[in-house]
């Protein structure tokens, strides 16, 4: 029998409908080829890309040549652009203002051909730390609300570069899908003084239906409400709002957590396209009591989308209990 | 400059971000050949779907056997089930129902290789009637609170069948889309007295500038905040709220916008993949003031998509304002 659920942050009611005898296998989609292009990413090919904003590089190395190992640089073709006024204006029953806003590349590797989950763990907690640094910074410019991290892995998840890097975005609004959250988050608290999100990690640890791994700070789970197959959140177990709130010993927990996530959904998945979002609160000094940060990742692995954006809702061929045995069964042991 | 635009009903701002010398024909993509399977809506294959529900059908023939023009079965693979009670349960934070609704598909024409715009008018119009009527007998199930009819046309905007074929589902809640529609309509309509599409349209109407096609009923614009290139919308001019209260000379004016539509949009993305779906008031008795029943189309042209799913936020190299004018300017007169 399918399923209606009900997400308890934004609301949202998913139809889960298990098709019968569905594998992870069925899920795996043709990926393109690998291409041989020059890559603007690499290293030697500094110059193509807009001067470095910053870098952890060997020392002796200067900007913007071969030496580093992770290396932000501006979008050469970004969605927003950093200069000038947000000059907001009406017209008529219609609001615009200028497309102001920041898109930084993380690279985050010199080598074309790693993946996050062939790097070391040191160079992952390196990686965290410079989305925290970049999204820190960004804060700083009155004219943004928030800043959102984000990596697209693989052409069919809207990665333009196979090189592996992330993204930065600082917008001078915040996106509908955080307000959803803040919104949701904020009737929960008005009701019951209790942050939803925190509710939810005390239940998924109790039930421990959907749980797949956990550490001293961190969770990851199948949501409950998932929309996609195999949708995959990493959530702090301690009530924290905003990401950059993360401390030093916590980039160890959060690699190592993060790095298991990602294999168990390659072995699972073979390697699928995905998108991971960090969802942090908006740009604020003091921490909500209402809104809690977190990673969301998502497989592209359904062929088609797009019904979804009509109706806004989503059918969901996988229970999330069996997307999280799935994963939990991989062995992580070499 | 890429813009930042606000969606005047439900809030939600989009960048546009027009990519320089983007052309219509660089949003063609490659297409999955049509195959030569089984079809099962095809004629003489009616004993392979459910028992059909309605059928137009020549004058002496008999159900489930060939001599219709439209059919309507049940979806042999629905994603909810007629059967049984909601049984809506909570469990801690979270809230579930039973997968209660109904999933239909109306077979459009006996032809296989026929699309929507190869069909007569007259043809077009008992589809939309059919729409109609199914809708209106769903709505009499108590357990219903929406019926969603929508479109998929091609595989790569989800349709399983290459046999032109509409889905009609009927669903115990209200899809997130359609209440934020609600919400924005009804917050709108508290501070205006007006019906915020009401204003678009007025709006619309007088700037020219999105507008596609329009008669005495209907306009087709572009959204000035469309958050994908050559989303079009087919609005009433004058204020009604479900699409059940269509009268009949509206069949034709209906029929004909939309036929137009569809064939601007083959000519310029060169027959795309598309998602089309009926946005109306949940099931009701009487007309609502703040809501204003309208159908989008949403053809599936950009390569990759989900970044948006996570953040909610679009990105848009299309501007309208250029959509309209590329749609417009196809010679419709053979």
């Amino acid at each position: 029998m399918p399923e209606l659920r009900k997400d308890p942050v934004v609301g949202r009611w998913v139809i889960i409908s298990p098709e019968r005898g569905k594998r992870p296998s069925d899920y795996t989609i043709k990926k393109a080829p690998r291409d041989e292009v020059f890559c603007p990413l690499c290293p030697g090919n500094e110059a193509v890309t807009p001067p470095e904003i910053f870098a952890f590089r060997k020392k002796g190395t200067g900007p913007d040549r071969p030496g580093w190992n992770i290396r932000v640089v501006p979008n050469k073709f970004p969605a927003l652009k950093p200069q000038g006024d947000m000059e907001r204006r009406r017209e008529g029953v219609f609001d615009r203002m200028n497309g102001v806003g920041s898109h930084e590349v993380v690279i985050e590797t010199p080598d074309h051909d790693k993946e996050l989950t062939d790097l070391p763990l040191s160079h992952l907690k390196k990686i965290l730390f410079v989305f925290k640094m970049r999204t820190e910074e960004l804060a700083k410019d009155p004219r943004f609300q928030s800043v959102v991290v984000f990596k697209n892995r693989g052409r069919e998840a809207g990665a333009s570069l196979q090189h592996s890097h992330s993204q930065i975005i600082a917008l001078p609004i915040i996106p509908k899908r955080i307000l959803e959250e803040l919104y949701g988050g904020r009737k929960h608290y008005r009701n019951t003084e209790h942050c939803i999100f925190c509710d939810v990690i005390e239940q998924e640890l109790r039930e421990e239906l959907r749980v797949i791994d956990q550490n001293d700070d961190y969770v990851s789970f199948s949501p409950y409400a998932a929309r996609f197959p195999f949708e995959t959140w990493i959530i702090p177990k301690a009530h924290t709002s905003h990401y950059c709130q993360i401390r030093q010993p916590q980039y160890q927990t959060l690699a190592e957590i993060l790095l298991k996530t990602l294999k168990r959904l390659d072995v699972v998945l073979q390697t699928p396209p995905y998108n991971l979002v960090f969802h942090t609160a908006p740009i604020l000094k003091e921490d909500l009591p209402f809104y809690h940060w977190h990673i969301e990742i998502i497989p592209k692995v359904t062929k088609v989308a797009g019904f979804e954006w009509g109706t806004g809702f989503y059918i969901n061929p996988s229970p999330p209990e069996e997307s999280a045995a799935y994963l939990r069964e991989v062995s992580l042991s070499e």
